[in-house]
């Protein structure tokens, strides 16, 4: 489609995405921003060519060496340039269509949301010139890309020029592979997306030991599952409607029977029609430790990441400030690992809030991660929440996407993956990931769950237990939460302590508030001792952690601070946990803009201080000999 | 270390182990003897070098031809000999080290237990002669050796003289294999012993079929998990202090998709860093039948065997006098096996109370049968028992262990290996295997499991149900239970009969007593047949067979014989089952001794004659038709 069908096709209101574009991006969450996306008022977009009005590209073909990713110059102008002025990036490049569902006025119509835009005068003296240039970052994400030059600034869009559209040179290549741990130690799965479906290219992976040795073996090659998933299955706006977007084909396979700690390379095939096979990029990674390995072994934790534009469209910094440094911290400290790790985001990952694209930009964004290391997520009230659908939480906080593309874009290892809790045995660590968007209270099959999980680690071998949510259903004294008279979310220590105490869980991580702080070892309310950072023996009480400064805005605390918190800091970080044996643990919190520790304990203790008698954890004993 | 070097640094006390040395091994069981290096009062020990005495021995470098077990000639005297004097043997040879943990004095101390010991008059005429000579047997345990002569007895140990170290060849040679079954029969684990961790030797299996056939594929290679425990993990003494060894590092690796019935052999490799592999020694096993396979199916059952050595030290014949005849008898019997077969050691294994380098000698002793026959243990009073560490029994018959060292010697398909309960699916066969050293009573995840395991089992596969554990939870008339005036462990029929009469649990096996003992069908203490050998039909209730005669000096009867008691033999003995078929199975007692059987009785029997109705354990019927 040239520039002025484009321009003559494009019209008016996309009334059914009214209330939802402007909608707040949660009410629910104790503090909040707005997806930029959603300030775009879609539905008000009106067309007025401007024969002044231009737009241009360089370069107008993409990945041309095979590069999932790409720097794009724009160039634009006219002859009434405003500081209301803004460029929108579309894709797929026909924006404008007849076939949007449930239109309220005749074709043609606006259906959809551009996957990022820039003001046009953030390119310096472009209200004096009527001249701009603003580079875009590109990434592979399955169809072509459209640049149209807006007036009137999101709230009364009118578009004045559009460029022909530019693609990749293959935009099906698969990209931006993702792995998870299996549901043991010695399965890995990798996830990937792709333009391809299963009948047009079947998936697979091809992967083996790297090197020689005893491990080695022929390249392996695993088929992957297949899934998608349609706008009918968003269950409302602006998921359903202009935040929509195809969301591609997810590939999962699995690769078994790995040898602890050994090295593995692997590669995305997709074998056309003609027998020739279309290839990823080669990655590697280290396979986890077996259960109750002793070797070194590191984890970093952190919820609410968000993601931001390297580029700078969407308000760059505004919505997840510290987003990119998070990523680009733990990507060169992961440089520095020569052993196996992992990595847990405890919830809200893209913040995408219905705009079903930027699940692309968040996982190419998090790829030089998850295309080396386990990543495991948890499920957020940004991935799940929506009214009337199960959940816990009645709000509107996901934009309607309620959880569909979380639980499809990222593996894990759940018995039922729209259930999102699972356990993760990884060497001397067992992590139960609970799912606070659903009820976990006693009865339900969730509570059901982490006692089991709880209950069915062999201590001595796996010492150091953790529990993980998104939400905080243990201790926070955020000041939201602390409003509200409770310090924690409905009913989440009430319906979880017992089990906490009972298993001796060592750490609860949570997420959801955007910020950091440390509790003492706790029970009911209770320090259960002085010390501060240098536990030792029995510990008598769980230490829970809000690790929820991943990038979002940042939370505030409360004023008074409540006795079991010990360390908080309002800046974004995450929390690496070390297990240099069985005995010893390191705790520490790094901030994302240093990458320096903060706060820190250690643990040291034995097996004995885990199986002895603890307040409500005592195990009956008879008189008989 | 010199031998002069060794006398200047050997000093005087290790406090820390004064009570644990000389504690007695337990005070719970119906009967019990001392761990013989319990009664050496290293706390006590002394030097004073004499320059007429000397310990020499031959050879000075053992496994040179590659043999995991060696005789050691060691020669010895000097001019004052004595009753009171004797041989130990330490391993590792620097015995005496400044680095115990926790010292009372200052160094150098003395920090540990010999493995071994013999007086030095078991040579004749020591103590007219002033020279004496004994043969030590010793196995490859991952350390060298030293000899040391010592007078004054076990209670002042002095000493007088100490030989250079010795060694095998390969301190850190694959040594001792176990098979065990996996979670399923078409899953074999093999666990060994190593000085090798994984970061200095990678560890796996290589395996396949015997011969050709359908079955036949090129080797295979499986890799091993890594599990080894601390001091640290230990509870209590003398386990953590001078009954500790260092256990070296155990690893398992699963041999999976096995055909059942069909040969295979395996042999243990170490991958080094330079891309060598150190082999252990080629075995073969054969598979387990599928679970209701009706094929002959033979096994063995016994508890409380213990270690003894053949070489007479630590008191050979005193401390668990039947041992060597029971292992001896069933090495004997398991060659003339040439069908699939699986033993049941139902807890009380190397009665290591504490010290740790015993499980070396267990392995060692045990592995003519483990490394051809799955060999499953349960969890015994010796094993795991130490109070405030969660069992139900608070009394401290692990030395110290708390359940470690069996645990992670031993592979065994719990879901979680410090749970001891497990079920086994064998051909027509199901076992429950039970853990009397934790809560077994209604509410509990135990009482759940035995539920679960005995109520999932076909019986019209799987006809013949047997329930194991190591305390006597249901009927024996040893002496001690008598004057308790229960004839069992507090609570164990009143919480488990409903079950095994409620699923017509057929035998249920329990060791602990340390004798033969088998009732009648029983239930609620009544005889459900007068029948005594030749059971058919309907079987009403359950025959209880006590076989802790495995080795452990004998416990004795109540004079009183109640009437539920059909048979009863105060000797060394172990049970053997054997199913024909469905219908058809064979239960013979025989004695440790000869081999003979000196109990045994049939049960014919069909498949309604399970389903049918017996007292208790009807099933809901209709009077609609």
């Amino acid at each position: 489609m040239g520039r002025r069908d484009a321009a003559a096709a494009l019209a008016v209101v996309l009334a059914a995405a009214a209330a939802a574009a402007v909608i707040r991006a949660s009410s629910s969450s104790p503090a909040e921003g707005f997806q930029p996306l959603s300030k775009i008022a879609v539905h008000r977009s009106t067309v007025e060519m401007q024969p002044s009005a231009y737009v241009r590209a360089t370069p107008l073909l993409l990945g041309e060496q095979g590069e999932d990713t790409e720097w794009v110059t724009v160039k634009y102008g006219w002859t009434s340039p405003s500081v209301d002025d803004w460029i929108a990036v579309f894709s797929p490049a026909d924006f404008v269509s007849g076939t949007c569902p449930n239109p309220a006025r005749d074709p043609p119509l606006l259906c959809t949301a551009p996957i990022k835009y820039q003001y046009a005068n953030y390119s310096a003296n472009y209200i004096y010139w009527g001249k701009g240039s603003v580079r875009f970052q590109l990434i592979n994400q399955r169809y072509n890309f459209s640049f149209a030059l807006f007036t009137g600034g999101l709230e009364n869009p009118k578009l004045i020029a559009v460029l022909e559209p530019i693609s990749f040179k293959n935009p099906k290549a698969p990209v931006f592979p993702r792995l998870a741990q299996g549901k043991t130690h010695d399965v890995m799965a990798v996830t990937w997306t792709i333009g391809y479906d299963i009948s047009e290219a079947y998936p697979f992976v091809e992967w083996g030991a790297v090197g020689g040795g005893a491990a080695a073996q022929p390249a392996a090659r695993s088929p992957a599952g297949t899934l998608t998933f349609s706008r009918g299955s968003m269950c409302g706006e602006p998921a359903r409607t202009v935040g929509w977007r195809e969301p591609g084909f997810i590939h999962t396979a699995f690769m078994r029977n790995l040898w602890p700690n050994k090295e593995y390379y692997y590669k995305i095939g997709h074998e056309l029609q003609d027998g020739s096979v279309v290839w990823g990029k080669p990655y590697t990674f280290r396979a986890p430790p077996s259960p109750g390995q002793n070797s070194l072994q590191r984890v970093i934790v952190f919820g609410d990441m968000g993601k931001a534009e390297r580029d700078g469209s969407n308000e760059f910094a505004n919505y997840q400030p510290g987003s990119l440094n998070t990523t680009d911290t733990l990507v060169k400290d992961l440089d520095n690992y020569d052993g196996s790790d992992i990595v847990f985001h405890i919830g809200d990952l893209p913040y995408a809030n219905g705009y079903v694209s930027q699940w692309d930009q968040f996982t190419a964004q998090v790829a030089p991660i998850t295309a080396e290391k386990p990543y495991m997520i948890a499920s957020g009230n940004h991935e799940r929440d929506w009214p009337n659908t199960g959940g816990f939480f009645d709000v509107k906080d996901s934009g309607g996407e309620c959880g569909v593309p979380a639980e499809t874009y990222y593996y894990y290892p759940a018995e039922n993956r729209a259930n999102f809790w699972y356990k993760v045995d990884y060497g001397m660590f067992r992590f139960c990931v609970g799912d606070s968007e659903h009820d976990w209270r006693e009865g339900t099959p969730q509570h059901a769950f982490i006692e089991r999980c709880l209950s069915t680690v062999d201590r001595k071998h796996q010492p150091w237990l953790v529990f993980a949510a998104h939400r905080v259903l243990g201790y926070s004294s955020n000041d939201w939460y602390a409003m509200e008279g409770a310090f924690e979310e409905p009913e989440g220590r009430e319906s979880l302590q017992r089990l906490w105490q009972k298993y001796r869980v060592d750490i609860a991580f949570f997420g959801h508030v955007h910020n950091y702080e440390r509790t003492c070892p706790v029970y009911q309310s209770r320090c259960m001792t002085s010390e501060k950072s240098r536990y030792s023996g029995t510990m008598n009480g769980t230490i829970f952690v809000v690790a929820g400064g991943g990038g979002s805005h940042l939370s505030d605390y409360t004023t008074a601070i409540p006795r079991w918190s010990i360390f908080r800091d309002r800046d974004f970080g995450f929390v690496k946990l070390t297990a240099f044996n069985h005995s010893s643990l390191l705790f520490e919190y790094k901030r994302s803009s240093d990458g320096k520790v903060y706060d820190s304990f250690t643990v040291d203790r034995d097996y004995r201080d885990v199986l002895s008698c603890v307040h409500d954890s005592c195990f009956p004993t008879t008189l008989a000999t």
